[in-house]
């Protein structure tokens, strides 16, 4: 029987401190006080720092051993200690910052064929921010702070591919982002638009069935169901039209399932996916 | 025969000197060099001063008439000067500002009364900002600046009642308004969220077919089709679900069909209610 993959994605700016709902259920997830949990830092500016604090944050819920990857070059992506950090963790956890910085580093090298293999063995995967957007087959590059839905509000790119058919965007309500999302789905209705805002987290098994959890909201967009879009037509920075996209909010508790991409409502998941009763003591 | 009624709605900061083309839209629907158009500022903070925008506007494109209507009381909104002004205009246009003042001033005075009459008798009549949000039977009387969709993110209240089944919001992707307009549909999903763009308006006639023009995109959110929302429950400040909202984004020169719900495409609207080919040229 294969394992079940664990996938957590954070949309950014998950509260670290007493109240850390999210991050605890990561720790929990890689084996509470016996996990051994790496964090990779490289989409941050300040890899090192940002190593430090999920060192601290980790160590201080209790695990037994918190490594940071910082993966400041190609060359450390390849390097036999970085294989071997990542085959002994129980965990792995990729931090903010930004995911182009990520695809570029870690892109076709051994430690990015290392993480897929240790996700499909069931080793919990998590991320936040651009460690979220990160894990999609496609994934968001860049785009517009302020637009209408449009060919050029948003780039994308390769990501390490840990789930498909999707792409995450992260900050999603706090940043405004749902035009730059549809234009994305437009671009290839298979793929579902995921939206994760702050302090709230999407937990996939299998790549399948999901649920939320966190203080806002996931907003998935569909676009299967699309009559019509203008994405194609004229030039890059044209509003573009869409004729029936749909569009699913989602709170802490609902579920969503990829497979058959229909939200699951709150207490209709079943009970191997149910956040642990603790943590949905606020 | 009854008369084709022509509602123009523009969702706020239209271009008012070279390029404006909603307004010259509007004053071509008004009867062109024959128009007799009145202009109803009570919205505004400043109704005369506002009132001389939109009278150097109109009067500059050629019209014969151009009156205002500051409606600075109810005792005004009820009196004959005004009823008689309206029975005289060939078009109706309501400014911008605060239409909570729009409704309070002018709801249940002849002055409404008199408004519904003449444009049932097929006079145009048009709003921008405020004045587009009056229109409708419900409207949007308020909302927070950032939210998600929530209960109380939007308070509603009666306006005009021109238009049936619509809630109308305006500035619509400027402000990021998306979720606050999500949370008003889900109140009741027989009404059908419209935001409007700034520089951009939506031209009803009948109260079933209409035509987007200008700059900017329409949203439509159609709640009919939700399976689930959690509107009603819990407390009036947590985020809430919604599984399977529909939404359109329609561009200049789409049309959509409030009697079936459904967008049209570009080009495929009936020739009555077509833009004038001159005015598609920007």
């Amino acid at each position: 029987m294969p394992e079940t993959t664990k996938l957590f994605v954070i949309g950014g700016a998950e509260k670290k401190g007493r109240g850390a709902r999210l991050l605890r259920f990561f720790f929990d997830l890689c084996g509470g006080a016996q996990s051994r949990i790496t964090v990779i830092t490289c989409a941050s500016r300040v890899p090192l720092k940002t190593g430090e604090k999920y060192q601290k944050i980790f160590f201080g819920m209790g695990a037994a051993s918190v490594k940071v990857l910082p993966v400041l070059s190609r060359e450390e992506a390849n390097s036999a200690e970085a294989i071997e950090l990542i085959k002994q963790s129980t965990g792995i956890f990729i931090s903010g910052g930004n995911q182009v910085k990520v695809a570029a580093t870690i892109g076709g090298t051994r430690l990015e064929a290392a993480l897929a293999r240790q996700f499909r063995k069931g080793v919990p995967t998590g991320g936040t921010s651009a460690g979220a957007s990160i894990m999609s087959s496609v994934m968001v590059a860049g785009g517009m702070p302020f637009t209408y839905s449009r060919r050029k509000s948003i780039r994308l790119s390769a990501g390490l591919g840990l789930i498909q058919d999707v792409i995450i965007d992260q900050h999603f309500r706090q940043r405004d982002r749902i035009y730059r999302l549809a234009a994305a789905v437009m671009s290839h209705p298979r793929n579902l638009g995921v939206g994760i805002d702050e302090d709230t987290a999407l937990y996939i098994e299998n790549g399948t069935v999901a649920s939320v959890m966190g203080m806002g909201t996931v907003t998935v967009l569909d676009g299967v169901g699309v009559a019509y879009s203008s994405y194609a037509d004229g030039h890059a920075g044209k509003p573009i039209s869409i004729f029936g996209l749909t569009m699913h909010v989602l709170t802490d508790g609902d579920g969503f399932d990829f497979a058959t991409r229909t939200p699951i409502r709150n207490g209709d998941i079943g009970e191997e996916i149910a956040i642990p009763a603790e943590e949905v003591v606020q």
